[in-house]
C-alpha cells in the first residue's frame, strides 16, 4: 500500500507545515459541522420512520375491521 | 472571537508539526469514511420513509374504498 504520509524529505520548512496544519484544521471543524447536521437529518428520519411505520399498523387495524364487518354483512 | 491557529510562537519543532499534520490526516480519513457511511444511512431512510408514505396512501385509498362500500350498503 501507498504511504501517504507526510515527510521531511521533501523540505518543507516549518511555515509551511504550519500552514498545511491550519488548513487541515479548518477542514475538520467543517467536517464536524457537517457530521453534526448529518446526525441531526438521520434522528429526524427515524423518527419519522417510527411515525409513518405505526400510521401504515393503524391503517392495516382499520382495514381488518372494514373486511370483518363486510365478512358479517354489518 | 478567539483564534484557534496553530503558530510557532510556542517553538514547536518541524518533527513535531510533522506528527501532528499525520494525526490531523489520519482523523480527517475517518470522518470521511464515518460521512459516508452517514450518506449512506439518509439515502436509505430516505427510501423507507417515501415506501411507507406510498403504503400509508393504499391503505388510505383502500379505506375510502370500504368507507363508500358501507354507505351504499355494499
Amino acid at each position: 500500500t501507498l504511504d501517504h504520509s507526510y515527510s521531511l524529505s521533501s523540505g518543507t520548512t516549518s511555515a509551511e507545515l504550519l500552514k498545511k496544519l491550519n488548513e487541515q484544521r479548518d477542514i475538520i471543524a467543517l467536517m464536524e459541522v457537517k457530521m453534526k447536521e448529518m446526525k441531526s437529518t438521520i434522528r429526524h428520519l427515524k423518527v419519522s420512520e417510527s411515525k409513518l411505520r405505526e400510521e401504515v399498523r393503524d391503517r392495516d387495524r382499520l382495514l381488518s375491521k372494514a373486511v370483518i364487518r363486510k365478512k358479517h354483512g354489518m
